[in-house]
């Protein structure tokens, strides 16, 4: 079932090493199927040398192995959980890439300093509060998701304009209309993330991009007026 | 038309990724024919993967496609702004190489601290002031040319002494006599900007390089008295 | 002779350069036989490119040449002595990665910043106190080991929920129940200093990460409950 | 003439690019015969992938070239001033590696932090004083040489116990019996100025290696009483 989706899952799994965003098994890659309702997933601790399409774990929104020889990624319920917060998304990338998780280690939302950044992202890409011990002893996989979700509704994000997020002391989560766009995304979040980096280390008083600069960057590659790439 | 232009174009884009400075479809590569008054530059936003010679697009100084099947690089106006304001140039590079990003993110000039520079650029490497929002809202491509060329003639400049810039909050350009020319200096641009912000990490009082020793590498390999390279 | 941790010390030390963390000849790996109680070592100063499984040195607990046509590596005494002060252990692997070895020559412990680290180690990375002037002297090699022993023994930790040590002004080294263990143990070492190193640029005042998430980070892959992975 | 010699000083360039010590056509190698008293050394500004053994430059102590169908190296007059201040030398690399660099250019000395540098060299590695205004304008090569040497002789170093130098706002170079040795030392010069520069931004105040570490490490590798690699 679902081969498709297991193919576009396994690519997009074996992309994060290849770009250099994953180290050993950390970071996993997903995509939901809006009419049955089902996630597509890698499966749990196993190495990218030896991964095949078919490996990928299908499971429903209750968590439940539906398809599939190997358990799913640990991270399994919070990709669910993100997947029935933000019902637009198609596909989502984890990865512990080391600029962004230095961001969500330092506990920092990642500002817009430039047009790298704003030609993805439409403004500062947040930093999630720190689970609570009772949110991690209670179902910590779940409860990161929901905190997820809690942090784009209380600052008001839409999520499609800003398809990333730092989770603290954790690392990041890229998604999109599908995994391959999630997948583009997360290679995005660690160029930028590197190069806020720097910035801050030449001039730690800099400014982000004014609000025109992020206007003209993101809607020339976004929306109806969009002027970025082919037809 | 134009076919050992496109060539030229065509392997001038390849070696940016080849050579680490573009990540994704980032960056573009354009060279001018002065006696057709055309130029040739990359298509907008098509992978480099599966980007041929024949792809690159010919447009003329107001911007209208004369020959190809693509879109141009949405940096086309800025390309053109360019080759008209410096009518010495055969060739621009455009990319967001992270460390040459970082100087332009945090917009700061890139002082010359050492020969390896001074090989190359006889000073500092300019940034130009932020486009304000009028420049940005009414032709913003075009604009980041006519900032470019604003810096150099305020500044005092020579476009062929100091080969490139850094625009506020964007990225850089390089340029030459010919697009591999302007290739080469993307590539030690990016050196030169990473070994800059490594001499400051070390010593955030060093001295710029003095004149006399600027002088002595950048007349070496320029000029009538060179004596480096092959005759 | 042990023909199979032979070659599995092979393996290990062949996958440090690949991995980054070793340059020239720099680093070691070994494996303790417990039955025979023989260690199997790389030879001193080969090449990896020349390095063979059957060039593995076999030498007794004494520090005597049992089998192998070349001389153990000069770190010898060191292995054989954290051999002897941690029972528990199958292999071992010092490189001078350079990010840990950083830490190592700041004389400063590798403190757990967020999950990625949480995954491997329970705590902080011990860095040891230095060699005095006699230990240097008198035995340095066999020393090494000694304070490492001390180390953990001061500070009352458990050698297996943190397999690795920084030695102060030199390097680390890290363990585990057989020596490919330990070799991805190194792996991760290095890039969770090089993770804490860019945390630390970013936000020098910044916590270490909660114990609770500590908790649930190592013991969701280590003891009874671990559910990460494959059963 | 001199077949042997130009293949090792071949190949000891063309390990340069591949170390990643050399960009475009930064650096040199050369290597000196002691009987006949002639130098071989790189063409000036011939790319790496063309070159060739038969085309380096064989030129004798007063520069002229005895030999090649190129000119040689812009550097040739300091790698000849070296050969004659310091007699014991058979090879000399001149590289702009980019962390030696960054010491170069911020014209500080480079520590011994740890036991990874004091395995090849027996303290810091001095950076020179500037060159003046004269000693630029009379003869920059040559005087480059002269600075070095008088570096040495100032602070009472041998050459062979800190087989490298930097030099004030330029690069630097590395030496040893033979072309080969020089070319390893090169790697390792770059790989310790690494760890240096991490280690300074995680403890400014760090302290260097106590000398009886140094002594330990530096006469374990070299010397009578050597005990590292194979008899």
């Amino acid at each position: 079932m679902l081969e498709r989706l297991k193919q576009e899952v396994y690519e997009a799994n074996m992309l994060l090493p290849k770009s250099g965003l994953v180290t050993l098994t950390w970071g996993n890659a997903s995509a939901f199927d809006k009419e049955s309702e089902l996630m597509v997933i890698k499966p749990s601790g196993v190495s990218y040398e030896a991964m095949k399409p078919e490996d990928m774990v299908v499971v429903d929104l209750d968590g439940r192995c539906v398809e599939g020889k190997y358990r799913p990624s640990s991270d399994t319920p919070t990709h669910l959980q993100l997947y029935q917060s933000f019902r637009q998304l198609g596909g989502i990338i984890h990865t512990h890439s080391p600029h962004a998780t230095a961001f969500a280690q330092a506990e920092l939302d990642l500002p817009c300093y430039g047009t790298t950044h704003a030609d993805y992202f439409f403004g500062s890409i947040p930093c999630t509060r720190p689970l609570s011990d009772e949110e991690i002893k209670e179902a910590y996989e779940k409860n990161t998701g929901v905190v997820i979700a809690d942090t784009f509704q209380k600052r008001n994000l839409d999520v499609l304009a800003i398809p990333a997020v730092l989770v603290a002391k954790h690392g990041s989560f890229t998604w999109g209309a599908t995994v391959q766009k999630a997948a583009e995304t997360a290679i995005v979040l660690e160029e930028v993330a590197k190069m806020a980096a720097m910035t801050l280390a030449l001039n730690h008083g800099v400014d982000s991009a004014p609000q025109c600069l992020l206007d003209k960057h993101y809607y020339r590659k976004h929306g109806a007026n969009a002027y970025y790439g082919q037809k």
